[in-house]
Parts: structure tokens; C-alpha cells; sequence
């Protein structure tokens, strides 16, 4: 049985207790942006309930021109208002540098990838820079809200990183 | 009180009954790429538990460069091998088209974003393409169990889309 099979059945149980549809909008009018990393559970960790916060998630949890266009899309055309940053500690992405991943890559199939890998050394650095990504974003509508957070995988804490 | 603040406080009462570290790489092996709506609950609908499944997600839970970054990442530095990909009923990527948002956007900033927005006419078809630009990628090595599923909003259940 695979991992996806087992999880499929977890799926049944899921459904037997759910209670749906809620509307499309997020009720509460906030994205939360993440790492993806598998110790960040981000609807346990802000006690978020189904239907109320778009939740976009990535290796890091940076902002690259697709966490753009998702945050475009949330606020333009879903009403969100508020946005959520949140990096942790222990991240893979403190582990390795772009050049030594795509390297590898290209020794391995030949091609090397055209995109940042988006590797970094600083976690607070980089949840600041997730910030004026968005900041200096023409697409991003609304900014009066932009918050960015370091989540402690040994405490389950989330703490504010302040914007120099 | 903004709800950015009443999510942190929220946080508390987690980290109260956290119990961490847990390691860095994904105890499932498993990566999943699904859509940023706020009513699909990643970790409830397949009964997921903190450290055993890396979670991207996006506007529509759609591939692109940045998706491949992130599972390259997953599959490639953190040992994830299965993929399970999910879209789901009354998407809000079906109620545009790329063209309109982006016009639109263009009219009131006056800069016309250099990104597809990545709307989709049908939700069945489009985890066909995610799945296809998964197999089409040289950088995700592990491409053996790439599943993917349409959440129903209305009943909680994973249906999955067969692949032509």
C-alpha cells in the first residue's frame, strides 16, 4: 500500500465528519505564506479553520513571481487583506547554496535549471526580504498588513520578525 | 484587533500542547501540491500529522517553475518520492480568464504582469496538465506515483482524476 493509498483512507474518515460548502472568500480576508516544510502545519499553528485563510506554501516560503500571482489572485479577485510571512527554524533551505544544487542537477541530467533555487543563509534576512518583495510588487494591492514570522520547530512558537 | 494579531494568539495555545523537534525531511516520503482555498484543509482531508508530508500550494494548485523548484527541493535534498497533486469543485481559477485579470490589472496599475495567471476552465483537465508538466520536468526524479484528485467542497471526499 502506498503513502498516497494509506492517506486516501484517511480521507474517508475526514469526509464522513465533514460539513460543506462554506463560501469561495476567505472569511477572515488573510493569506498566510509558508515554508513547506512538514513540521509547519500552518491551520494548527494560527488555529485556522476551514474556509477562512488562502494558505500558499512553498520550498522556503519566498516570493517568487508565483506566490505573486497567487497573492494577485487572493486579494484582487477574493478580498483578502491582511498577508502572513512565515519561515521557521532548521529550514533545508539553509542547507545548501543555489550553485552547489543546480551544479549537481546538471551534472545528474544535463540540464541546469534557469530559476533560483532561492537557497538562503539568514532566516530573519529572509523573511524581510519576503517582505519587500511585496512591497515593491505593483500587483499586490494591499500592503498595510504584512507580517513576517519565524515558527520554532522545538517550541511550536511564532515569532514576529521586525522590518528594518 | 487585526486578524493577523488574533492568529498569533491563537499560537499560543498551540505551542502550549507543542511537542517538537521533529526531524527535517518528511517521515511519508510524500509531497503535496494543492490549491491555496481556504476551504481545503491539507493536513485534516488526509489526515495528516506534523513532520510526515512536505505542502505547497498556490492559486488553483496549478505547476509551474516555481513547483518544480519546490519538488525538486522535496524529492531531491529531503527524500520525498510519491506526489499527490489536488484541485478542487467551485475553484475561483475557473471563474476568470488570463487575459481579463490581466487587463484589468494593467488598467489600474498601468503595468500588465509578465506572468500567465494560470486560470482553467475545467478542474479535471487542469490536474491533467499539472500532471503532465510534472512527468515533462528533467528536474523531479521521482516520477512513479504522481496521483492527483478534485476535493469536493461539499462533501470533504478526494476523487481522483484517471489520467488519459
Amino acid at each position: 500500500m502506498s503513502v498516497t493509498d494509506e492517506l486516501l483512507a484517511n480521507n474517508a474518515g475526514y469526509a464522513a465528519r465533514f460539513s460543506g460548502p462554506l463560501p469561495l472568500p476567505p472569511a477572515k480576508h488573510v493569506a498566510v505564506l509558508a515554508c513547506m516544510d512538514a513540521r509547519l502545519n500552518v491551520y494548527g499553528a494560527l488555529g485556522l479553520q476551514e474556509g477562512e485563510a488562502h494558505v500558499i506554501r512553498n520550498a522556503g516560503g519566498v516570493v517568487t513571481e508565483d506566490e505573486i500571482r497567487s497573492l494577485a489572485i487572493s486579494q484582487r479577485l477574493l478580498g483578502t487583506r491582511e498577508i502572513i510571512l512565515i519561515h521557521h527554524t532548521d529550514c533545508g533551505m539553509l542547507t545548501f547554496t543555489d550553485d552547489d544544487f543546480k551544479k549537481s542537477i546538471q551534472e545528474e541530467v544535463g540540464v541546469k535549471p534557469a530559476w533560483a533555487a532561492e537557497a538562503f543563509g539568514d532566516v530573519d534576512e529572509d523573511v524581510r526580504q519576503s517582505i519587500s518583495r511585496i512591497r515593491n510588487s505593483p500587483f499586490i494591492p494591499e500592503k498595510d498588513s504584512v507580517r513576517g514570522f519565524v515558527f520554532d520547530v522545538a517550541t511550536g512558537k511564532l515569532n514576529e520578525v521586525i522590518p528594518r
